[in-house]
Order: structure tokens, then sequence, then C-alpha cells
């Protein structure tokens, strides 16, 4: 079975590659490295060092005794990923290959604009390449959680049975997002299930929560390291918290910290993306997974590093709420739906506390990137503050 | 009051100009003439002869008595709308310059593309000139009733109360677009709202029916005609009709023809738009008006026609049901609210069948332009077909 990965080189495409190499899959991989120079751009690194690919690559091979053949490129160029399509005919291809941070989305129109039309050109040049060279193609798409909003209801898996005014109907769920991010994801959503209705693409539309973690059980050295930010921009809650402890910072909570979002490791991650792929939905099927784990309070989460802490270093680390730079509900509701990936087979491969703990010893090994770092990793990105021309 | 139109080269454009220079604001207009480029590259050609722009402006001059001032660019190029908006420093804008055709779309890939970014791109950069120049300016932006589609329950304006397993919420009504175009549209309308969550702006995303219509009473004589497009491309349903029983073609519902839409007049048009300017949403509200007189199965449009052609010329026009090009259902619920245009004053100017004699009876002057785009007129975009690279 011929697999594509858009988007290889990133912190989960990388963590993937070596999940499906390990079950024996043919793999392709396509990558433009932006994200490593979009990192660069505001002064920070993975934590975890990273080879260049051509190191990373010849280290893949060595492991796992087949290689990656590799395309560079945008998938946002179409030229680019028609050639990829012809060459590869992928029996499924994982799309992981759009700007994946909400706060650079909301640095300015500059920003956001690039956002928008990148990823949703890179989700339709996908379409139409799959629909043209190969239309049985299984298409795995990133999309995320916050696409979904914090409603007062409960939050289905992409369609709801609605009655209203006496009439009834299975319809989209209603999104209702946080960042031009998170809105060019919904987008997409709404795209693929357009492209589904007019071509029958098989299509695996992922509502992924936030992933955390350093490293997944394939990866058995440090040449085969999947990134790790840790930064204000590119950093998400948990990695983010875990790196705040480890480099003497407080742990920041964003606001009153009762935001409630669903969360998963990137073993976990990886694992669900490797259910999809192999209980594909059915010929001509739009599907919706919500792939967490559990929910949790950002709270819950700083409190839960906080303790980590204290046991793996018997230090402790201050917890200190700051003003919210983000435009979100601080105490809601939150209920969504996650057993499709369940009765899938999906089984959390960890509990919180002790993929934390576990995070925190591997960051432990990088104290001194963690503290280098410690200028950018406090946030600065503020959505009101969006900057225009 | 100063208002831009951006677009006021277009088909509601240059007609809602003459509406508000008639009620004496001060018009500052923009436009790219895109619309006028396309529908050359497609070998058409607008029925009612429009001048270029320079002497555009200086018919308005002389009847209006006052100057529309004008900007050319696009809108889509945020250092060109940041010039215009500093300029002018607008107390309202209208957004009309958007790609405006489904089956342009749908043509393929680049269409889409060119769809998506295009207009995505220039309510982005409306957005943030707004916030940025005039946070207290009135965005009125030009959206679709087909944001919609048709699902099986009644459609609301913009948001629904929604109780769901015990729980109740006001929610956004689930979109359900049929072409890249509308689902432009709908992206649009969540960014808009989004924007007005950011940084409360006031703004009216008007959920625009079909329109249909040679002319608005303040259109005097030959030189202030708006445009009037009838090829596949860019005219519009009942446009079409009227233009194909004029020209000797059979009248072309697609498919069963029991599709429902709703249809409004260009003079009820721009006597909407007007109201939604001067009924304005309070402070940092976000409006959606569904803008439509009423809807109508496609077969009940061809038939009325059909009818006020028989009256007009005593002559018969053939009623021909063609494959549908489109995908969508041909039968369906339909009942979309539109009570709140009605509440600020809305009142029909005419009623369909008396409108339809009026096109007719203009079409009938230019016969032989009808005729002479006989070749554009039947469907050739086939949604299915959509080509790629």
């Amino acid at each position: 079975m011929r697999v594509l990965i858009l988007g290889v080189d990133g912190y989960i495409g990388w963590a993937l590659a070596q999940k499906l190499a390990a079950k024996g899959y043919d793999l392709y991989g396509a990558d433009n490295f932006i994200t490593r120079k979009r990192v660069r751009e505001v002064g920070s690194d993975s934590v975890l060092p990273v080879p260049q690919i051509s190191k990373r690559l010849l280290s893949f091979k060595d492991h796992y005794g087949k290689a990656i053949k590799f395309f560079r490129g945008n998938v946002a160029d179409p030229e680019f990923l028609y050639k990829v399509f012809k060459e590869v005919k992928p029996d499924a291809v994982y799309h992981l290959a759009e700007q994946r941070s909400a706060p650079y989305s909301m640095i300015g129109l500059k920003q956001a604009n690039e956002t928008m039309t990148g990823n949703l050109v890179s989700t339709i040049n996908l379409i139409y390449a799959s629909k043209d060279i190969n239309p049985d193609v299984h298409i795995i798409k990133l999309g995320t959680m916050g696409e979904y909003g914090t409603p007062n209801i409960d939050i289905t898996e992409g369609f709801f049975d609605v009655e209203f005014r006496g009439r009834k109907d299975t319809l989209p769920f209603p999104r209702n997002a946080s960042s031009w991010y998170h809105w060019s994801k919904v987008h997409d959503s709404n795209n693929l299930m357009f492209a589904n209705r007019l071509w029958k693409l098989k299509i695996t539309d992922v509502m992924q929560g936030v992933v955390y973690g350093t490293a997944t059980k394939e990866i058995a050295h440090s040449n085969l390291y999947t990134r790790f930010d840790i930064d204000e921009v590119w950093g998400t809650a948990l990695n983010r918290f875990a790196a705040q402890a480890v480099s003497g910072l407080p742990i920041t909570p964003y606001g009153k910290g009762d935001q409630k979002r669903g969360f998963l490791s990137l073993e976990d991650s990886v694992s669900c993306l490797t259910i999809a792929l192999e209980k594909p939905p059915n010929e001509g099927e739009y599907r919706v997974l919500n792939q967490f784990d559990q929910y949790y309070s950002v709270n819950y989460l700083a409190r839960t590093v906080k303790e980590a802490y204290k046991e793996v270093t018997g230090n402790d680390a201050r917890i200190e709420h700051v003003e919210n730079p983000r435009i979100e509900a601080e105490e809601h509701y939150y209920n969504p739906d996650h057993d499709k990936l369940h009765n899938l087979g999906y089984r959390p491969s960890g509990e919180l506390k002790g993929d934390v703990t576990k995070i925190i010893e591997d960051l432990i090994e990088h104290r001194e990137k963690c503290i280098e770092l410690k200028e950018v990793v406090m946030p600065k990105t503020l959505w009101r503050k969006s900057s225009g021309l």
C-alpha cells in the first residue's frame, strides 16, 4: 500500500512516518520546510535537535530498512502536487502540510491571508489531484477540534440530527472557530464535504485535539527525533507548560484557565491516524472523526505539569495566570463526542500524568535549549492587536 | 455621509450608485473591471451596451449633478484598499467586488482557487482596513442565499435557536453550499462573524437571492445602463430565460426544475441595500439579512417567462429541460425566513409577471445582441467535469 504524507517533515508527519514504516507501508513524503523557516523567524527552534532532511532520511532508511521517497515542494502549488500524485499514485494520502499555528495566523493581515490562501488552496489542489489522477485514493486530512468552538450543546462528530420548528434534518454541526487558522480548517472541512458530494471522494476529516509529547515508541534514537516547539507561536499548551517548568519560567494558563479542550499524546495521534488508514470510510464517504483522548481544563493541565515537575525534580514550579491573548470563552460547557475512533479500536496508550512526566524527563535532557528559548515562550501575539498593513 | 461602493462598475454596483446618488449621498467607488474582462473571455458581452468607465462617470455626473470619486484597483490588494480607505474614510462601505459567478468557479482548479483566494482575501483586507482606519464604518457585504443550501428545515437569518440532547444554544445556521463560489461566500460570512467578535465591527451580511431585471427607476437613459449578462457563466436564471425567449432559444430549466430559490428584482436589490445602509445594525453588531422578495421553483419562472413573452409578442417560447450541469437537489423543501428587511420597511416594488414583462420588452430592443450571443447562452460548464491542471 502506497502512502503519501504531505508535511512529512513536521511534528506529527515525521512521527507518523515512523509508525507506518514500522508497519511496513511504502512511504512517500513531501514538504517545503516552511515550518522550520517560520520557527526561525520568531527567533525560536525545535528543542529536540532535528537534523536536515537528507540526514533524517538516511537515518530513517538505516533504522527501518526502507526509504521514504521524498519530494521537496509546496502543496499549494498545483503543478508540484500533480507531479507527486502522478509519480506516486497513492492509495492513501495524509494532508498534514498546512500552516498549523493559530497565533501565527493572528500576527497580522499578511499572516491571516497567507494562512487562508495557503491552507485552502492546498486542500483544493489535493481534491483536484485526487479526482483527476487517483479518484479511489483515501484522503486523510488534518483538521482541528477548534473548528467547533465551545457551544452550549454537545458536539457531535461532523453532523448532527436537528429538529427545528417541527421538522428534522441531518446537518453539518455548526462551526465557530477562534482564529484565522482555525477558520481556515473550517473552510477546508466545508470544501472537502462539497468535494465528496461532487466526486464521491473517500475522505476522513480529522478533528484533532491538542497534541502533546516528545516521542513515540518507534522513535529509537536522537537522529529520529521529531521536532518539539515551545515558543508562543509554534508551541502548544501542554508542551509549553512543561518547557516553562523545566526552564524555570512560570506555567501560564491564559486568563481564568477554565477553557476546556480535547488533548491526546503524540503516540495516540499517530495511532489514531493509522487507524483511520487501516479502517477507511466506505467508498464515496466523507467521514469526520473527533480525535482526542480526554478533555481537560487548562488549569488542570497546569496543575498536572506542576505536580509531575515536583515529582521528577523535587522542585516547585509556579503557576501564573496571564492576560489571555486570545478571544475565547474562559468558562464554558464542553462535551464533544469521540466514540468513532474508540469503536474503530483506539485505546489511549497512557494517562496524562505519566505522559507529562515523560515530557519533563525528556526536556530536562535539553534544559539548556529550553532556557535559551525563554524569551520566546511567553505570549506576545495578541488577537485584538493583530496588525494591518 | 460618505459611502464607498467596492465593485461600482458591476450589475448591482452601478444601479446602487444611482439609487444612492438620487438620495444625495457622497459617493466613492472602486473597481478593477475584472467582470468585463472575464465576460469577454467566454466570448460574451453585456446585452445592454455599457460605456467605458470614463464615459459612465461623466454621464453619471451630468445626470445626478455630483461625481463619483473613482479608484481603479483590486480590493484583494491590501495596499490599494488601504489607500482608498485612508483617502475616503467611508461611513459605510458596500463590498460588491467579489467574483460572482458559480459556473465560473466550477470551470476548473484555476478558477476554483482564483475565486476562493480573491473573494476571501478581499473580505479579510476589508476587515483589517476597517478596524485600522475607520472602525466605526458600517460594512455591508454581499453574500448569497445559496450559502444555506436546501435543508429540510426552515432557514433562519444567520443564526438559529437549537435544542439538542436537552441543552440549548443560539448557533450559526449550518451552511451547505453547492459551488466553490457559494462556498467562498460561506467562508466570508464566517470570517466576518469572527471579525465582529474580534473588533466589534458593525456588519450587515446580506444573504441575497437571485437578482433579475434590466433597469431601476433611476436609470434614465442608455448612457446610465447597468450591465446585463445572459451567457451561461455570467448570466443568472431568470435573466437568461428571458434572453432565451427573445433570441428564439428554448427556455432551459436545469433538470427537473423543481429547485426553489429566492428571487428579487434589481430595483428591490438596490432598495434593500439602501435600507441596510439607512437602518444600520447596532454598534458592534453582526447582522445577517435574508434579502429576497419571494421564492419560486425554476419551472414556475420558466412558465412565467413563456407567458409574458406570449403576451408581449404573440409568439410561443418553448420550455426544454436540459441535463442539470450542477450538483443540487431538484426537489426539496424550502422555507427561508425573510422578515428582517420587511420589518425595516422593505416592500417589493412590483410583482414577478410585470417585472418579467419589462425585461422582455427591454430585451426586444436589443434582440440582435441577444441573437448574436446565442452560442454562449446554453449551459456548458458541468460541475462534475470541472477540470484539473
